[in-house]
């Protein structure tokens, strides 16, 4: 079993390989090599079987096909620019989260024969846009409102229809907003949603730039490796024509958020964060969906967090106690913060 | 107001060319130049403004770019493979489908400012895909079966993010099945929709290849020009973020189609429609659309016919009475019969 994993270096990347180097098989079949590749190179783990590690752009000619010249059976595709740079630079946005996948998928259909591999790809909920129902259907139109949301929602339907031919065996997972994130503050419109806890948990002050009836749709960074293995591992014959899947999450207000904070942490620890309103925060927030029905998912095995109060322990646990999950020792993160 | 049509030299292109001719004026102003462009050039009509007709393949470098040099007003884009070359071709279908369609948005993103010209894409039925309901509403979601639909489909959200960016004016119409076409057979798996109504019409004989309970969703020629001339019409800031609509239609079984013909034309017409079942067709047709409601393009002015007996009668009207607008007379019609 041969795994490639592109957009390794992310997040979500690092916290998938680490997950398969502790898991040592994938549908049953022993792990003997990781491929590993994203725009810088990404860190070589240590690892039993043979580990490859390069800086691959797949929109640039010739790189999608070095990338599969091994014929990994498993790929996940991960790699994306996020929704600010591909709605800021409309050209990269295209060229690497249309072309680049299309690329992928191309190599795979111009691969020698026979070779069809599991492709992994994950999607987002913002591939729907305002107006939206207050709770979101699996058979929810696709009306995206911005670029990387179009992007993504295009590559769906390649998905679906290189499946179909038999050209590979896709599956798509529409992630929730993945929280808490590790790590320091970034500028994404969705920072916020992590940074009122995690800062909190270690006792820096954040701020909200919402108001706190604010609903989302989360999920933690745990449950979204949970959510990428299973779906490599899952038979996509229960799919049907339909290869993409919203994942489950938990609907939550930022007020649940906080009162999850304050039985974990205490009242000092919500005292620390202020509310100083950002308007274009909150005008993006917003248009956001708030919750869904993701029963398919939920019916094909997929799970996430029931409540807040389970998220904050799963971050705690990842990349508080200094266990070896963690990304970052405390000590470390509070001398960066 | 310069008009370019892509695509002008298939049946809609050609009538809705002279439409345009008869009718003189678009969106209230006089029509200054008609640019005609399709693989084969298109023949050139007679009209009091400027007329260039040439061969384009918008999926080549530079082709697009050559288009849209005279910056038209208002873009028709019907140019098309069709779905079972599509099918078929998986490149060729891809190449022109989705690269000929982006190769125009990006042409137009690139003309120097300002220019925003107004598009109307023509998209189909076919991006959606069994299991349907019984009647589809203008919110269900994409589930395109063939590459065809999926490549529509994907245009159908690049024309929404191009718009949203003010790119160019975007308007996409899904085509109903366009009956009763005119001309000679072919062998599109629908094509028995017409030729059952249209042999008969003038006295030849026409095969059913499916039981008579099968229903679809039906528009004339006559209708689907009128889509096109008012949807280029149409102030688009009615359409909100969702820039394709779904076209009005009517939902009729074969069994409708025959009575009708039986009332026209009499129970000696109704005798030269043999049945022999073909089981591909049958196959191919038990997946499509059957019903819609089409609300949202119908609350927006757009209009189709109500009977069979007014589709037979605008058939009767505008192919066979030797009129301007026949496109054969009766009697050369026979001889190629």
């Amino acid at each position: 079993m041969k795994i490639l994993i592109i957009g390794a270096a992310g997040m979500l990347g690092q916290k998938l390989t680490r997950a398969l180097i502790a898991k040592r098989t994938l549908c049953e079949t022993s792990i003997s090599g990781l491929m590993l590749a994203d725009v810088v190179a990404p860190k070589e783990p240590h690892f039993d079987g043979s580990v490859e590690s390069s800086a691959a752009d797949l929109s640039q000619p010739g790189v999608a096909e070095a990338l599969i010249s091994r014929r990994p059976d498993v790929i996940f595709h991960l790699a994306a620019v996020v929704s600010g740079e591909a709605e800021a630079d409309f050209e990269k946005g295209y060229r690497v989260n249309l072309d680049g996948t299309r690329a992928l998928f191309e190599a795979i259909r111009n691969a020698p024969a026979p070779y069809c591999p599991k492709v992994v790809f994950t999607s987002s909920i913002v591939v729907f846009g305002s107006p939206l129902p207050d709770v979101i259907s699996d058979d929810q139109c696709l009306t995206p409102q911005t670029s990387y949301g179009t992007q993504k929602a295009m590559c769906e339907l390649l998905l679906a229809d290189y499946s179909r031919r038999g050209i590979l065996d896709g599956i798509g997972i529409r992630l929730p907003t993945i929280t808490i994130r590790p790590g320091v503050p970034n500028k994404a419109a969705s920072g916020f949603f992590s940074s009122i806890l995690r800062e909190p948990l270690i006792g820096l002050p954040a701020n909200l730039p919402v108001e706190k009836t604010v609903r989302h749709w989360f999920a933690s960074p745990r449950a979204a490796v949970s959510f990428l293995v299973h779906a490599a591992e899952l038979d996509t014959a229960r799919l049907g024509t339909r290869r993409t899947l919203t994942m489950p999450g938990l609907a939550a207000s930022v007020e649940d958020q906080i009162a999850a904070l304050g039985r974990y942490a205490g009242g000092g620890a919500v005292d620390l964060i202020s509310q100083e309103r950002d308007e274009d925060v909150a005008r993006i927030i917003s248009g956001w969906p708030r919750s869904f029905d993701a029963r398919r998912a939920q019916d094909l095995g997929f799970k996430a967090e029931n409540s807040f109060d389970e998220i904050i322990r799963v971050h705690v646990e990842d990349e508080l106690a200094g266990g070896a999950q963690a990304d970052m020792p405390i000590a470390d993160m509070r001398k960066r913060l």
